[in-house]
């Protein structure tokens, strides 16, 4: 059997990228696209065409849903539209596979609540990257042995937030297991403020902004003589599409709604 | 309870540095140093003294045990001495925590089966460093995700051996996960031999030798358009205390024999 | 005053960027592209187009001369037409500015005498990059100090040759400042061949190939309780740009002819 | 000729090592201690022994002048007692080889002024570590092409100023060359305070401070699509010893008296 994938965010890189990705997988295929406009056109290398060498557009997915219902719906446009395009999934019977580090806490329980109730899985991820979803969990697996941890996150400068969501989620999921205390010396002295970083229940975090980086996260967790250095580079948004493939297949096998890729992750 | 401790190898730098760990620990302490000669006299700061200020110095197991049994015996020395410690231990009921890379398979094997016999708990562990332990536990469980792997380790130049035991031993642990494949280019060209380093069923091993490095190991693990980098930097032996603090106290809780610390920690 | 300069090579994806480049400079303007084909056509965006829009396209740089002649030849296409780009330019009074490793050491002395004759100034570099030149010029520097040297240079695994020949260039240029002189223990056995990498006079190069890497060295410099390292990072062929820049405002100066970016960086 | 050499701060760590290192040197040796007491001793192995067997002491500089004048004094003292011993020493017409961070610029310029006007040598290093120096000149080189920087200095959690002496010494350096500018996205959000670090003129430090860490520094310098890592660690204090022999030898060659090791490295 073949997995039915439809595409929301078709059009943009990462989008374009996925379609790649899915095609090339040799048990799914991508059959419509969801968009909020261009009905009745295609999709074809990233770019509209109004002649049928491509993926269909529709702009609902109920309409699409009457025509040919995809399995999936792959979910990488902006956390705007997210809420409301999985809503309409679930509606429909369709898998959510949810790109996004933008839904709230409630967002997130009405949708499990919703799939839970009409007995399908789905998944939210706000990183698709297995790379850096097992930078996060090596680091808190190690955080219980060697408690002294700084993080130091790298991008290029155009990046507007510091620290960057990555970084402060691997500080929450390092609070989970780690005894809360200061690091550093009792009677250290920061004489320029910022030096030491940002700070999260005793752990610290630097953020490094240059031109010319893209991507890059070190967790650095040290104990008596020794230091454990973990650390994941990010160079091509190609890194998500793996993650991307795994998602798609685990929603098919089962009823759970899950938040995070490290949950399917072992 | 106190966990009564003797440590044979406690005039060498690592036991003394083990005395210091052991004795501040708090549910157990030292009461005996086995050696080959010295019976009689006292180890204190790391020197032999005559009168009784320190840890009492015996030749023999079986000697000690007349006096003041210990629970655990902490083997130091080198792979010579270790099997004829451990043997002489277990038949005394005294449960051996052994750190060397030395023991031949059957001589694991015998320890194993006296041990089982007796009733009693043990580990041997190659590598007391929970920071190592761990670099090659994370390892192992990425390269089933990213199955392209190279290991670089890095020591001083006084260094005999390369690759170094811990580079073996991490590629051989992620052997047992990873499918075989030749990495790099079919057609790559080795224009200067060795540039590629040592192959281990197509991982590749490379290591460097340089005055002022101590002991240093990163796996490189990539993926399309990423890398994670596991790193471990030995700066002092002191990082192996907390290994040791906690095999001791693990022998102490049940019966099984254990080959590595990376079965303990989780 | 403007400085004019002619692309070979505008075609493809080095040229489209230097085109950019260029053209965002405000001392300088592309003014043609010469290519082995297209004559009286024009290229806008990467793209060879018909009409009049963009960059006008000629197959011969005498053709060129005669309509407007430039003060500058970029050449960026491979090593196969590069010489006989550069004798053209140098005829014409066209001072050559030329990205290539490919030219032999007679095609370079004899472009070099041309140059000399005809009074005008001219640079070949095989490599533009600012970073990577200060990288070697800085290894050079730093080895007459600490001569105990190991490169690691790391790509992706679509690369066919190993070494690199930036690593190959690097052991070259630090050769002239270092005594030639074994590394590592004098009685190190390698117990797996190719761990200790490829040598160069004793200098060691190791070259990892992973999917995932783009192009990236780093140069280890060991001396007694310390490492010097100097790393290079090549993430987009933007990173070339700045010396491309540098090399056309040099080669308008003088009349010197030089081999290297590293001789006009200070 | 050998040179002589007097030692203040020799029942210290460094002292210690300093004395090994220049007794190895094959053109100098230690003919005497500087120490607040002990006069009339002996230092022998880091310890003050009555006898005869090892380097005498003396209280003052005076003193010991009369009996047999050293060439050089090296000190390796607190910043407390330096200036006192410098100032003797020039006035004893004995060349001031002093290693500290201490001194304020008033007591730089009268210890220049007097070495100046007794025709005679000498030199003040806040570090004496080649590759720490060396770090900071290429840093200062590459910022005239990289401008974009950051520095990251990594120590033991045991250490009280942040940022590092050093890093700080780099950040100035740098700013001599480098035209000031705002780093990172002009409309950047710092979430959490001291993310980005500690500025200087648009720099920025960070300071990692983590149990297992010894002392190391990585300046980044940024550029359109690449990036330039200069990187220090200092694993042992023998990491200045060579530093210190240079200093010894080229305060007997001339009479200028110099700040910063920097200036005696080309």
């Amino acid at each position: 059997m073949t997995i039915k994938v439809a595409i929301a965010g078709a059009r943009g890189r990462m989008g374009a990228t996925a379609i790649q990705a899915i095609t090339e997988a040799p048990d799914m295929e991508v059959v419509a696209a969801l968009d909020y406009k261009f009905e009745g056109q295609y999709i074809k290398d990233g770019e509209v065409v109004p002649d049928g060498g491509g993926i269909p557009i529709y702009t609902s997915l109920a309409h699409l849903a009457d025509f040919d219902k995809p399995d999936v719906l792959l979910d990488v446009t902006d956390p705007d539209a997210v809420f409301q395009n999985a809503t309409e999934a679930i509606m429909q019977g369709i898998r959510p596979v949810i790109g996004t580090s933008g839904l709230t806490a409630e967002e997130i329980d009405s949708l499990t609540d919703m799939a839970h109730k009409a007995q399908i899985g789905g998944i939210i991820a706000p990183n698709f990257s297995i790379g850096a979803v097992l930078m996060m969990k090596f680091s808190v697996m190690a955080a219980r042995y060697l408690g002294d941890v700084e993080i130091l996150e790298m991008h290029h400068d155009r990046k507007l937030d510091a620290p960057s969501g990555t970084a402060v989620k691997t500080a929450d999921m390092i609070k989970e297991v780690r005894t809360p205390h200061i690091q550093g010396h009792p009677e250290e002295q920061e004489h320029q403020p910022g030096a030491r970083g940002a700070d999260v229940d005793g752990m610290k975090i630097h953020s490094i902004r240059l031109p010319g980086l893209l991507a890059h996260q070190q967790v650095l967790l040290g104990g008596e003589g020794e230091l454990l250095s973990i650390r994941h580079d990010s160079f091509d948004r190609k890194s998500f599409m793996p993650g991307i493939i795994m998602a798609i297949r685990h929603v098919m096998e089962g009823e759970d709604f899950i938040y995070g890729l490290e949950n399917i992750i072992d």
